[in-house]
């Protein structure tokens, strides 16, 4: 691929990179997802600049949803730019209808940049040279930009260029075909050379402001530009007359901005303004920018792993979706489970974003870690609605949760068949409020944030421990959780999931734990914000008998927590065999309509408790439990073998670790569940990075330390991260032999290595001798 | 085509029909403009349900209007409800994709009812009968209805129908292929049943509202039904097992509703309650409404021509669009020069309606006359602003006006070659303000409606000779009207174009005449009006002054009157060829480019004048005049032609009238100007029926009287109308030797016949024998 319209655009190093090598009609999708371009306010799709037949083009704005006639609010696709195509004698060139003499594409996910080089013959036997670099900026969340060059290599004449802007976007509907309209056009300006799109959203007329100007990047060429409407779509066409052989170079910058941050009066001038400002200062100042942006966060967010190129590929390209979609700029919005890379799930955030996604932004990011939760913050208001339209009290979290937080799970769903299902899990699966409040817990340990904490973190635990209070059921002289799903989803209408229960009597003592801590160290913002909330003393003193008394079925004798009440008297069923990808086979025999008559699992469930609590069950406790619920797990979820990956390693069982890691970190890669199109499986992503870091370089937290109790795949000679600990920013490289371990940004910090304090500070490297782990 | 659904969908005769007898791909549009449907209030092209490709469908409603992205204001192309279409194995029917077995259309002009039946065969051999009825409700001006029957004729199997509603739609650009976009979706309702769909223009936000609901007509058979969003179309998909042979009955219903009107609040519920109440009234029972309304109108519109069925199917398909336009809802909307039919000029209403198509409406419509007149009423406001902005004083009327009344002429338009003219009829074709006055004046002289002219025609007529007293420049010891465009648009920038100052010097008596009847039979009205408009008596001394002392450049001894100042020293160059249409070629010689230095003629000009004052210029002047310029003019307009037929009758040239006749009555039938797709010739609609009544007939006003000097070509047995003459209905016969007159309601009548007067009355026929003419 050439460079030589601007040197940054030289590719990284193989390791760094995605590539499509050839062009599949049939993965499109796929490959539109893994390539998303993004920077936390954009996400963008990588979507062939000439839309063929198959494509999913589409561009997500983080925050921007709406209803419409969406049976729920869900992410906008707003208006696209990618569109650029190439026309000789009224027929475009495109991927999909002329003859493809070589195809490659690569994303550089150290630098953010997706390239494109097409060869292509169309019918009249014309060929042409499609170049294409895309980026969204990360030094500037309202930018892009994108190079485009083309070279006629058989023919000379009249070449058209269009270069559209796309407002006749509509979302995925809910039944297949379906097309929502979000977006109508609020107007479109020809300026002297740039076009201007306005739009605005059905419900709440939040505008979307995209300006643009396609420029040639050359001198001498006697071009007549147009633009020009059709409909909602706003295009710039340049007519010139092509040399054969000759190279011609264009550029087509963009800046969005949307009423929702604010920019309601001004839109349009700003839009341009900046657009005009970014102009001015050109693509090799803007390309550096950018590329010096990525690599800075590449530095703090890389893990490095030396001996297994696959792992490292794999691990890279996790981190890659993780960084472009870290939301720096907006403590509003939080990630949704499928990230800005598709319409699946709707843009919704799920448990997924505080139990999967949270740790790699704690460790790496804590500002941006810290914004996910601000996001519970500011989305009290709808959790209090939730809570009080089902007759409860406090802060009921929303299973899946949009901008307001209020509850956005659709009430049903589509079989295979065409028919529907009713979904329970907005109704059900409330340990989403406890999964939140672990997110701030999991913060705080590794920040100690007090300042988040007082201000923010607190009401977030208390409002949400206040809705459990009005939530659990007193029978006899214990309390009950009737009625849930737990994580696995096969189960559903369930009384007292462990999972949900312990994770409860958690959420009830750390509210505790924080207004006594507050009550210590500072009564006078405790009382604020008792008096904010009207926190009542026999709330407290509730809050101490709930988590006393709060029920869990466990097996004294086996030593197995069950699952939920009744759990074990179902019909048992194990997994023995497991299909070509690895993943467990239903068993033989099973009725599958019939799931939730048996002990088989969609996904780790009591296991998830082992991980998220190592500290507080014994080894042994963790190992059966660990071995009874593997063999009925069916990893129905992509959240589920991350977890079996940690869990195993945590207790010795280091056989699967290597292929969970491997499946978790390649779902997308390997489209291995045949539905990355709909985009990049978050949660996956999360749990890919906390395999690697919570799991094979041991980093975990007990008893309130940073502790490592590494265990790495033979081929692995070293892994090496950074990672904040509560201020400082740690070096980590470790090796079967050694760790070691160095402070390179703040004060010396205490650690644990295989349970032994070490401090460490910044000025030598500890290293710390491994034995073999068991 | 069978009528087993509803009795009343039986054909009329023959010359009451007109009909498509085989497919044409490429006359679509044609054929689109040809079939529209209308009420006045809707206009809607007769576009294939299927929407093959080629097709340029579209639904108007009277006084829609909006600007967004045009350049300028026009009329709204709005949710069309045609769509309708059978699918098998995913593969729609379409005409233009299937095998034509047999295909007819019949526009039933009598009922107006649009009969399709299609035999196609698609690429899988499988034959399916397509058959439609459609109409446009005309005793329901928001109701519309469309019969379906569709038989597989060789498989049985499952059959998909989609029935929609089309809100994914934009008027063509100004530029070929640019699309505008005036309406954003509002909402999309699903009812059990119908579906309802709300959209609203981008600048004024005026509501659209369409409610529909698609039925089958028939029992027993299991249909499952549902409504389906895709974007802002909204599909009603009926999914059924047919079987080989059986002939399927559907029923689209469709209600109508404009916030326009002032439905605003309770626009969904009363759309949608006015579709309930159709389908409980049913099929029947509105199909024998609409057929009963619609011969009515024709009961007083109709021409009778006997033998000559070729002159009798033009006149009557003239008269269909007449009366499918006819605003009789609506005194605040007027006709635009291409109807409802297409988005020529815009939906701009010209001078075509006050001089051409006025005349049908006062003699047939006095009420619609008087609403068209209304209309120049109410947009005064527009007009005033006109003037006002080129530093006139009173109304200067729109040379294009949409609904404000101000001025809507596009700046410039485009060349063949694409490149760009400015266009000058805005800023200079004024006549256009007192061919308003002079739609007036023919109003009022047919029905002396004073009511009319003291509450409205009175305030139009001074306030548009106040224009002119401040547009007449004096030069010595006249007044001349300098800069202006006249009738005939080949020449620009003219002095003293002798049809406006000729038509300024009438207006401005006219003024006089009014004030002085007033002040005589009406001084407290008038004083009133005097006050509203604060008409000042120098102003009244002006009129006087001024239609005495404009200037008519006039050779008494050639007794010439020349077009313009300096006409005659023009090159002159005389029309000696026609081609095969009968129409003058460009002359030998010719320079194209410079039209404006010839005496060649666009349009009747001059002669109009002949035309709009019979009385005023002696039968040598009008003879020497229609000489002169007949030769000289190219008939670049549909309004030309019919001008000249009837001057000619009046002058004893009978030759060409029957030939200008044709020519008039078959423009669109023929697409002879070859942009009949683009919508209706209104004007030469018109001017048919002007040619067949005022022409042949014979019927004019002079001197006040309604006078009668037919001459009807040799085949014409007998021509026979009704029309209204002061309140009385008056129905007239004529053959080559008698006219027979006879009052059919109201009181006895005077009128004229070869300048002898007759009193006619209801009790007996009045018979007159008719001599040679000449």
């Amino acid at each position: 691929m050439t460079n030589n319209i601007c040197k940054d655009f030289k590719l990284s190093q193989d390791d760094w990179l995605i590539e499509e090598k050839k062009y599949h009609p049939h993965k499109q999708a796929m490959y539109e997802s893994l390539f998303t371009l993004g920077n936390g306010y954009l996400g963008m799709r990588g979507a062939f600049e000439e839309n063929p037949h198959g494509s999913y083009r589409g561009m997500y704005i983080a925050g921007v949803f709406d209803k419409a006639e969406s049976y729920v609010r869900e992410i906008v696709k707003v208006p696209g730019w990618n569109d650029f195509s190439v026309w000789v004698n009224g027929n475009k060139f495109s991927i999909d209808t002329c003859k493809v003499i070589s195809h490659k594409r690569a994303l550089d996910m150290k630098k953010g940049i997706l390239h494109r080089t097409t060869i292509m013959k169309n019918p009249d036997g014309k060929k042409l040279k499609f170049e294409s670099k895309r980026m969204i900026f990360a030094h500037q969340v309202r930018g892009a930009l994108m190079c485009v060059s083309i070279t006629p290599m058989n023919f000379s004449g009249e070449i058209k260029v269009i270069s559209g802007l796309n407002g006749d976007v509509t979302n995925q509907g809910y039944f297949p075909e379906e097309r929502i309209k979000h977006l109508n056009v609020v107007s479109m300006q020809r300026d002297k050379e740039s076009i201007y799109l306005e739009m605005e959203t059905r419900d709440d007329k939040t505008k979307i402001a995209i300006a643009a100007d396609t420029v040639y990047m050359g001198n001498n060429l006697n071009i007549i530009k147009v633009n020009r409407v059709y409909g909602e779509k706003f295009a710039q066409e340049m007519i010139f007359k092509a040399e054969k052989g000759s190279q011609y170079n264009f550029a087509k910058w963009i800046s969005v901005f949307t009423s929702r941050e604010g920019y309601e009066r001004q839109i349009n001038s700003t839009a341009t303004d900046l657009l005009r400002d970014m102009m001015y200062e050109g693509v090799d100042y803007h390309v550096k920018k950018h590329v010096e942006t990525r690599e800075k966060m590449w530095q703090t967010a890389d893990v490095q792993i030396n001996g297994d190129r696959r792992a490292q590929k794999g691990i890279r390209f996790n981190i890659y979706h993780l960084l472009v979609i870290k939301p720096h700029h907006d403590p509003t919005v939080s990630i949704a489970a499928k990230f800005l890379t598709g319409e699946g799930y709707k843009g919704h955030v799920f448990w997924d974003t505080e139990i999967f996604m949270l740790p790699f932004y704690i460790y790496n990011f804590p500002e941006e870690a810290r914004n996910l939760l601000m996001y519970r913050y500011y989305t009290m208001a709808g959790a209090l609605k939730n809570s009080r339209e089902m007759g409860y009290k406090g802060a009921k979290y929303a299973w899946e949760s949009a901008d307001s937080g209020e509850e956005t799970t659709p009430n049903y769903g589509l079989r295979a068949d065409g028919s529907s299902v009713k979904i329970f899990t907005g109704d059900e699966e409330h340990h989403i409020v406890s999964d939140v409040a672990y997110g701030v817990f999991n913060y705080m340990q590794a920040t100690k944030d007090t300042d988040f904490l007082y201000k923010y973190g607190a009401e977030i635990i208390f409002q949400s421990a206040r809705f459990w209070l009005s939530r659990v059921e007193k029978r006899r002289d214990r309390y009950e959780i009737r009625k849930v799903i737990g994580p696995d989803e096969f189960h559903e209408h369930v009384d007292n999931n462990a999972f949900t229960n312990y994770l409860v009597m958690w959420h009830l003592e750390y509210a505790l734990t924080i207004y006594n801590q507050m009550q210590k160290n500072a009564p006078e913002v405790l009382k604020a914000l008792i008096k904010k909330i009207a926190l009542e003393s026999e709330e407290i003193e509730k809050l101490k008998v709930v988590s006393k008394t709060i029920f869990l079925s466990y097996d004294q004798k086996s030593e197995l927590i069950e699952q939920f009440e009744g759990y074990f008297s179902l019909d048992d069923f194990t997994v023995s065999e497991l299909d070509s990808n690895g993943l467990p086979l239903w068993p033989k025999g099973l009725d599958l309509s019939n799931l939730e008559r048996t002990q088989l699992l969609k996904q780790a469930d009591v296991v998830l408790l082992l991980y998220l609590f190592p500290d507080r069950f014994s080894p042994d406790l963790k190992e059966k439990n660990y071995n009874y619920y593997e063999a009925r797990t069916m990893h129905k979820s992509s959240l589920s073998p991350c977890i079996y990956a940690i869990t195993g390693l945590d207790i010795g069982d280091h056989k699967r670790a290597y292929d969970y890691f491997i499946k978790t970190s390649y779902i997308d890669l390997l489209d291995a569940n045949k539905n990355t199109g709909d985009g990049i499986h978050g949660a996956a992503t999360g749990g890919a990075w906390m395999t690697a870091i919570h799991g094979f370089a041991g980093m975990r937290l007990r008893r309130n330390n940073l502790c490592f109790d590494p265990w790495l795949p033979k081929k692995w000679q070293e892994i090496s991260y950074t990672c904040f600990w509560q201020g400082s920013l740690l070096q980590v490289k470790l090796n079967h032999k050694n760790i070691s371990l160095k402070v390179i940004d703040g004060k010396a910090v205490n650690v644990t290595v295989r349970a032994k304090q070490y401090k460490v500070s910044s000025k030598k490297i500890t290293t710390v001798k491994l034995g073999p782990k068991y």
